[in-house]
């Protein structure tokens, strides 16, 4: 049991000094308070998890590649040596920006100076209960440890059956959304599927593996240039893949999932990379919150939201992309107009580029005009996702199970640990 | 939801093969399976965990600086390449050895020619069910990561609480046991502390961080020669760790622990080291089963039984120790026994030693007449673990983060994880 000591707590400002809280210590809120290293200001860092999650390789944690800690950074690491830097684990329930105070799940209340919503988004099953029921997913470290899990475990009941159907559907995978986490998922479960079950699975030499990604549009990765779209279908074709476009799921069970088209998959997993909604906490909060060009919240004064929870308009009149890179660079750009006051210049959006990685060797990207596929496009991923990890062991840590991996030909982290739940859940999808 | 199909399945055996089944994938059960490689027998290992865990090394889970799968082998890839060595994950339910035949929880039955019991031990709270409702351990990942969340949680709730009584409630740490395990994981968070804290918890000015260590005998490591045991509390103590000896638990709940001299002790952390029972499955089991110098199950015919659940008996004439050396010896010899028939040898216990370490550059160890303290002794534990880890990978991973941890001072994985329930809970304690 945790023990909450209901005893409300306030920040007390230093005298002269703003107290600035961030909300989530995701890409945007983490650079946020980072960026606010040794400012004047003493900056509350506020996340119910105590650290922060490098999502794009999550899928390598739900394949068996990855161990948990080394794509998640204590956030209390990494702001050792900040004396105006603090850590608060807890929840934030309440938000109310103009009386400058936000109530935390231990009923206690933060009073600021200035505000940054940084709480990012969560899965968006659009208002289908079956759906996200059944839903595995790919949003925190927990549901891809479940993912993780449930896959495992479906291979040891389908060795354990001698019902043929049910062996048949313990063996159907169902990836839904064909977005580069949908792609990557699915590429990296191929991988898994071929490096690890014949060898290990040898009861199994029945059905085949099926790895079936639905996709709602008329192509994978929609955001990539059709070329690269086109070129990544085929990869993952090749590693037996079965890509259907077009195709939309209407509901889901535990025994299988009905398309719009009424075909019938019969499959216990079906893993959700459709879509995500912003994780809006305010009052009368739905969609992303609205702000101006520096990412100011309409109406009020000392509050900013950033990242996929904000409604930020890229260049081209659009909404900025709910990815890493403008969340981060937001959250920069707001620390900046923090400790020098507003800028006369508006944010711009500086899209560096796009990679997404179909399995070992394989790869597309497009960085402007120019675009890579294969080993080219792999490597580029390579190095750009271990630049950006966070903390150097991290990136070691990685490089050398990467190595080991391209070798060996191995996925180590195959193991189903179910923790003993401790204090709250996770929340529900 | 997990599916299981209940269809029973039984183990075909080859014509003029023996069927053997192997019952727990500890360290008995998996050097017997082992060491059956290319034998004239189809072997089934069965076990709930689809991984064989070295469990010396829970404790550096628990404190953050090993991740679960550094220390746990999956075993289907320990049986690579071994086609008469097979798994199947499930937990038995019943044993009817004169019938040869083992129910599983899918209601499925095996049967069998040869069968061994290599199911281990489980917590003893000597029928406390207050202490068994409270108490954290290190038996198995589970609990190990229930206990790493739970100290971070503690730190977390001290941090934000204003409530001197509640902090220092949430800086207190019982662990109950002075064996090996309380020892080492008493060691790992006094360094954990150390390491961690000073930098990274700057709210916790006040009162220090407990650590008390509380043992029934009149020494820590009482398996130890008495100079070891003195070397061991006063490197305990040098490094913050209360040793109180001659001290039972009467009691225990969410806010403290009672003891039989009726001193209360405010923490809401308590962590059993001190005592394991026999896992025994027989209809009538209580104890250890009773077996003969070969672990051949007294009153039955193809029934073994070996390690923590077999009292077998020692050249001393006492039972062997619940440790992981003699059930590996015991599973090595059984394999002979089952591949060879019986030897006209009864087994013979090579004790090769014993080690604990306290913490960085501290350990102790006897071997024989020798013993060893220090920082030479601390290099023996290192080399002696390593050696005895599981796969290669594994003993790079874990020595390469040895290294680093000894040079930088760090423990990475101080992450709160949980995994989202699935499938059946870990048994109760």
């Amino acid at each position: 049991m945790t023990q909450l000591d209901h005893v409300p707590t306030t920040t007390t400002p230093r005298r002269g000094r703003r107290s600035v809280v961030v909300v989530g210590a995701g890409f945007g809120g983490l650079q946020c308070a980072k960026a606010l290293r040794g400012a004047d200001a003493d900056v509350l860092l506020v996340d119910e998890r105590d650290y922060h999650l490098f999502t794009p390789l999550l899928y390598q944690v739900a394949s068996c590649l990855l161990n948990p800690s080394e794509i998640a950074a204590p956030v209390r690491k990494v702001f050792r040596g900040a004396p105006n830097l603090r850590f608060r684990q807890a929840r934030v329930v309440g938000v109310d920006l103009h009386g400058k105070r936000l109530t935390l799940d231990d009923s206690s209340e933060l009073h600021y100076d200035v505000c940054v919503l940084a709480t990012g988004s969560v899965n968006n099953y659009f208002g289908n209960a079956d759906v996200a029921r059944q839903a595995l997913n790919l949003k925190d470290l927990g549901s891809a440890l479940k993912l993780r899990n449930h896959v495992l475990e479906r291979f040891e009941h389908a060795a354990s059956t001698t019902d043929a159907a049910a062996r048949a559907r313990h063996l159907t995978f169902c990836v839904v959304g064909a977005g580069p986490t949908g792609v990557e998922y699915a590429g990296a479960l191929a991988e898994f599927v071929r490096l690890v079950v014949p060898d290990e699975y040898p009861e199994l030499d029945g059905p085949p593996v099926r790895i079936i990604l639905l996709e709602g549009g008329d192509r994978v990765l929609p955001t990539f240039k059709r070329r690269l779209s086109a070129y990544a279908q085929r990869q993952l074709e090749l590693r037996g893949v079965e890509v259907r476009l077009r195709t939309l799921v209407d509901s889901a069970d535990e025994v299988g999932v009905v398309l719009h088209d009424g075909t019938e998959l019969a499959t216990s997993t079906m893993v959700w990379t459709a879509g995500v909604r912003a994780a809006n906490l305010l009052p009368d909060g739905a969609g992303r919150i609205t702000v101006d060009d520096h990412f100011r919240i309409t109406g009020v004064e000392g509050a900013y939201a950033i990242g996929d929870v904000a409604a930020a308009l890229g260049a081209d009149g659009n909404p900025l992309p709910m990815l890493s890179p403008p969340a981060m660079q937001a959250g920069r750009f707001v620390a900046r107009e923090i400790v020098e006051g507003p800028s006369s210049r508006p944010f711009r959006y500086r899209d560096k580029g796009t990679l997404a990685t179909i399995g070992r060797t394989s790869a597309v990207g497009q960085v402007g005009p120019f675009t890579f596929t294969g080993f080219l496009g792999w490597v580029v991923w390579l190095v750009v996702h271990l630049y950006y990890l966070i903390g150097f062991e991290n990136r070691l840590q990685v490089l050398m199970r990467w190595a080991w991996y391209y070798v060996h030909l191995d996925r180590p982290v195959r193991i189903v640990i179910r923790a003993h739940p401790a204090g709250p859940a996770e929340p529900a999808p």
